[in-house]
């Protein structure tokens, strides 16, 4: 099923452009156009509003959102009953411009010379055009649009109109907390609205049941005298009459900041009293001292992060977008965050974090920002307790993390997934056990690691059964990686997944553990031997003459679907497909055996990667956007580069060339992770799961070199793959690292001739 | 899990009687003295309301339904969003009741001698108490209804007032189709409240979005001259006041008519003039000349299908109290109606119909009604378009009928049943060759038998697949009778009644098909031999050596668990299990093997049901109340006495002992069914699956005799069992039976030794 672009964009190593507008990608360019600085973010959608546009118009917070009705259905225990989402919030950059008389409107006014540019050295997105009114006069007008980075409450917006004859303007800013979520339901009930002095007006707003809050404040700097506001329910108007002179550039910049509460304990006033301190400081500094602080911020990210492709300007720009828009998700600004699977880009996905974040995200910021990486586990730490009140819910003990969550509760309500899936618990102890892999950090292992392993491995232990011979400890009805394969038994992924997390978790006590974190989490000596005993007799089904793991008891039994005899008009087969009949055959969705064979790629041979990619990947739909990037992965292991660069195909420009025709609801945050990863796993052959970082770079040939760069224990190192060597520079401490199968201390550099 | 009884009611052959009044049963007792007729239900709720009793007041009319609201949650094809279910409708017995300023309500008046009654032979229900005013005015008060079984429409209320001193009362009659459904919506909205003419006022009511009508009359016969009519919205009171004279009785009767439009097509003026005729009849003749009509229909249905029990008085109310009920609730009215889970006794189970209809109900009306039972069949035939809309939902041709409904659609909205289970179309297919077995009306497969046995053949080819070899063929991911293992692979239920409805389809149209009756199906000659083949490749997991089916692949693998070892306060499971942890292990919830082997029992051998009896009987909890007859019948069969009739031991007192603990929410109608099974098939050791039925009674040790009747191709035959002997009574035809594994030609009658 090859996946067709939708290319509309300029290409440019460090910047996304639209030059003429692209009507029909207007929703599309809305996710692509977003900005985010992981506190907050916002869709890229047109300042001035359209009535005829394909718009999803959002402003979203991390950690802001409501409760779902609970359901009327059959309440079985254990079935989540009420979820939970990310809302839209409060809407800072509308406007309203009338000019003579007529309304700026792109869907219906004449305009032309269209353009949009998001630069990603600032984080600055511009867009440009001349507005053609009915007596002819030519309006240029620009808006700039800016979240700082180092300073995550404050936003900007600038606005410029240029005349060719004087020309009144009326115009209307609006701050609006009355926003439709899914344009249908507004989350927020009224708080204040009212004047705060020094020209300051602010705003708050309540969300309907979760008791959290925010408070919008916006200051305009403009060369006017008057203006009126009007305030009504969640909403602030200030109007300005505004008289352009011909041919003379008029702007004005406006100040946000947008202050969120996500507990409700904070006092109004006192946030009140912060926005306005905080704008004070905004309007003085001014929009372009900002942007060299971004600027400065992402120079900082491209040097601890880059990959610079040289050969192929469209690749380059793709992953570029990818690395910009994977930070502006997450890169640590708290621990309360995570990365949902849509990042700050869309209400799709309810905003929700996955598995996807400690299996596909983490390694990212494990390579760059360690600081990061600790946060994003510290968010499984901190909903420690919710995962425990889970795993009550399913009848076992110790904690079982969701499958998706904002604020640790388990908020899917599909309970083929909350109740058979159990990656993102195994997900997790794979995420301590890299972190600590990748960091040597002790304390993090004795004050947060070990609790979160003895309690997953206790729901682990609960969880999981012996069979009638007490020869076998394993998993009944499960669901693995692979969502096509319901409510199987003995799932090699789940099975594998516990071992190394049951003797992972007996590790690292015998090094670190203590009677009082045993009895903190409410197990004794007696545990250890259990999963010990579980570990030992894991089924495991594994066939030494072929290499092969079956996917689960009975898979090798299931029909085969040819998958390449499907039509094309099948796919997406969950739209096209009765549900139970995607399950009845031995089509999977996304990578399953594979996926724990890449987690531990140290711990398989290249003959059994071998038999297992060549088993598994005909027999895979890649439904999920995750997939393509893994089996890239395998395939450049295995020395088969055709087909390595046919899954890498659209894995850094899936939302840039819309491949999968979703992008209208927001961008596939954690598939930019996983073009990551098939760019440095993948080509650059980087394995991080065995102490001694591992590489073993190929190139692709169509590329001329490509370098990437990561952190590691106090070094910093850059690896220049070339048709002809391979450069190592490493900056701080010696780095000790297994090139091609040779272990190579590295103090300053290493030129190696690259293995064809 | 032995369940205890809550017994409360008296003891009697016909009637059910309730002597003194037990408040915490009342909602309970509501159940138990339900009226029905078929066309409408109506439960045994107080007349003139309470405050403070738990109460769910409810009349149903079969095929008056609503819609859900469709829900939110991710619509997967084939996935139901929009359920449907029968609504609480109009309140025809509702009055309130003041003596000198003191308002009846039984949760706070000064009552003595209550009791009340359902006679069984005429469907009387009767409730009479002292009213002991604050003055000490003794009122004595007698409510009795009566739903006419033969003029369905009609229904009747008598109220009988006799004070010890003169006394003034004020009575308001209601009329009201505001009712509201589980006590939270009204599903009805107005239509028409007006005076007929001839003291007869009338109702209309019209439901929200299924365009049915419901239109009430009624006209109240009464010794006085004034009252006071007052409309308001879906509603109408009459008012009276009447003067006691001190120990004279006071009487009056209401005549109801209810008239429903299923379609939305008949004209309101043409009901209201049709109920208006029907009103004056029912008054022409007086209540008494119904209750006597009412008796020669209730003779006739005992002569026909009454179980004597001589020695055991409790299960003699017992079973014909299931005779009673099931008749109620069906007995061929109409050819739209089907057999709620609950009849017409309550809500729950929104008044779906179940395989139960087919599996559990119709042999029942096929041994005493046999155009009742012919009707049952009906209702499949005139829904075959639902049933083929359905199967394309799942991705097939033909018929799919479905899990729960009441208008043909798929009613469930769980997709793990409705997109999983086949039961219900090969329990039509069942259906067909069980009632032609026994009928041998050739017409009836010729006009319809045939056709839903291709188009249910269709699907089941269709669902169905081949194994990898082309060896097998047999279904994936489906679920069996038993609710507890879901999603598995060649159930051996569902393959052996798919290969079964293969074998029939192909018999009958060798010997009645036409090319055209393909051709209507959409189907040609291939398909025939499509479906020997699938037939002869069945996958049937058997083992000759042990006699054993496996339940599915892999069943034996699952892990044991002891039933015995689950404490009593988790039960139901349902409430106190997580969902996935019900199906992790080897326990069932109902017969599955057992269940096949029990509908084609002639087909089985005595050594292969006693290996799976004893094989699936321990592993069972019966956690369906269809469940223990049917091991009662295979225990019977095994010669197990004891285990038989331990197994019956709350089969025909299900309800009467609310053994379940969940009576207040209706009867089990179709456990009823089960109960007159578990005596006839069990201890009669009836067998209805081969051309010549059979008997092999036994007797239970505590019985002196017991009796049973059927209806057989012309013939009528009652067969009485005493200690000593058997003896059959023929009335009609000869009688060919199969008696012991003897064949016996009964003309008259025929008495031979009991087999001890």
């Amino acid at each position: 099923m090859k996946k067709e672009e939708d290319s509309y964009l300029d290409v440019d190593a460090y910047k996304i452009i639209e030059k003429g507008f692209h009507i029909d990608n207007s929703q599309v360019s809305e996710s692509i156009f977003s900005l985010g600085n992981e506190y907050c973010g916002i869709r890229g959608a047109f300042e001035e509003g359209s009535q005829g546009l394909r718009s999803l118009r959002g402003t979203y917070f991390n950690g802001i959102y409501e409760y779902a009705k609970q359901t009327n259905s059959v309440g079985y225990k254990g079935v989540v009953r009420r979820t939970h989402f990310m809302i839209n919030s409060v809407d800072w950059i509308a406007c309203r411009i009338e000019a003579e008389n007529e309304v700026l409107d792109l869907s219906s006014s004449d305009f032309s010379n269209f353009r949009r540019e998001l630069d990603m050295t600032s984080g600055l997105l511009t867009r440009t055009f001349n507005w053609k009114l009915k007596d002819k006069t030519n309006i240029k007008i620009t808006f700039r649009r800016l979240l700082s980075m180092t300073s995550c409450h404050k936003a900007f917006q600038e606005i410029e109109f240029t005349s060719d004859r004087k020309t009144k303007i009326n115009l209307i800013l609006t701050l609006n907390s009355n926003v439709l979520h899914f344009g249908k339901d507004c989350y927020w009930k009224n708080g204040q609205e009212k004047k705060l002095g020094d020209g300051i007006i602010g705003l708050s707003a309540y969300t309907l049941t979760t008791g959290q809050k925010l408070v919008s404040a916006m200051k305009v700097d403009i060369q006017n005298e008057s203006y009126k506001t009007d305030f009504s329910e969640l909403r602030v108007d200030e109007s300005y009459h505004i008289d352009l002179s011909a041919n003379k550039t008029f702007s004005l910049v406006r100040y946000v900041v947008n202050l969120i509460d996500k507990n409700g304990h904070q006092n109004e006033e006192i946030m009140f009293d912060e926005a306005q301190n905080e704008l004070g400081e905004s309007s003085k500094n001014g929009i372009d001292y900002y942007i060299e602080e971004n600027k400065k911020f992402w120079s900082d990210i491209y040097d601890k992060s880059d990959i610079v492709i040289d050969g192929d300007l469209k690749e380059q720009q793709g992953i570029r977008f990818c690395i910009f828009q994977l930070t502006q998700a997450y890169h640590g600004y708290s621990s309360d965050d995570n990365i949902g699977a849509k990042g700050l880009t869309g209400e799709a996905y309810s905003g929700h974090a996955f598995w996807d974040s400690e299996t596909y995200c983490l390694p990212y910021f494990l390579l760059s920002n360690i600081s990061a990486a600790k946060d994003l586990l510290m968010f499984r730490y901190a909903t420690l307790k919710q995962a425990k009140e889970r795993a009550l819910e399913l009848d076992c003990h110790g904690a079982c993390y969701p499958i998706a969550t904002l604020n640790g509760q388990e908020g899917c309500d599909l309970w083929q997934h909350a109740s058979l899936q159990f990656q993102p618990s195994t997900g997790v102890a794979y995420g301590v056990f890299h972190y600590f892999n990748l960091t040597g950090d002790e304390e993090f292992l004795k004050k947060y690691g070990l609790e979160m392993l003895l309690e997953i491995s206790h729901f682990l232990i609960d969880r999981g059964q012996w069979d009638n011979d007490k020869k076998y400890f394993g998993y009944y009805c499960v669901m693995g990686p692979d969502e096509f394969e319901m409510m199987v038994n003995n799932n090699t992924y789940t099975n594998y997944m516990a071992q190394r997390t049951f003797d992972y978790t007996q590790k690292i006590f015998k090094k670190y553990g203590t009677p009082e974190i045993l009895a903190k989490c409410g197990l004794n000596k007696k545990f250890l031997s259990e999963i010990r005993n579980a570990s030992q007799h894991m089924k495991i089904l594994y066939d030494c003459n072929t290499d092969l793991f079956e996917q689960h008891e009975g898979y090798y039994s299931l029909p085969h679907i040819d998958i390449n005899s499907i039509p094309k008009e099948d796919f997406p087969l969950y739209s096209h497909w009765s549900y139970d009949h995607i399950y009845r055959n031995d089509m999977i969705k996304q990578p399953d055996v594979l996926m724990f064979m890449f987690l531990y790629s140290s711990s398989f041979t290249i003959e059994q990667k071998k038999a297992n990619y060549e088993f598994y990947e005909p027999r895979c739909i890649h439904e999920s956007s995750l997939s393509p990037s893994i089996h890239s992965i395998f395939a450049s292991e295995l020395g088969k580069e055709k087909e390595a660069l046919c899954f890498f195909s659209y894995a850094t420009r899936l939302d840039l060339d819309d491949y999968n025709r979703n992008t209208s609801e927001g961008l596939h945050t954690t598939s930019l992770a996983a073009a990551y990863m098939n760019i440095v796993y993948g080509f650059g052959g980087l394995r991080t799961d065995q102490k001694i970082i591992k590489i073993n770079p190929t190139l692709p040939a169509s590329w001329k070199s490509y370098s990437f760069s990561f952190n590691y224990k106090g070094s910093h190192a850059k690896v220049l793959v070339t048709k002809k060597d391979i450069n190592i520079l490493v900056k701080g401490n010696e780095l000790k690292l297994n090139i091609y199968g040779k272990l190579c201390h590295i103090s300053h550099s290493l030129v190696l001739v690259r293995k064809q």
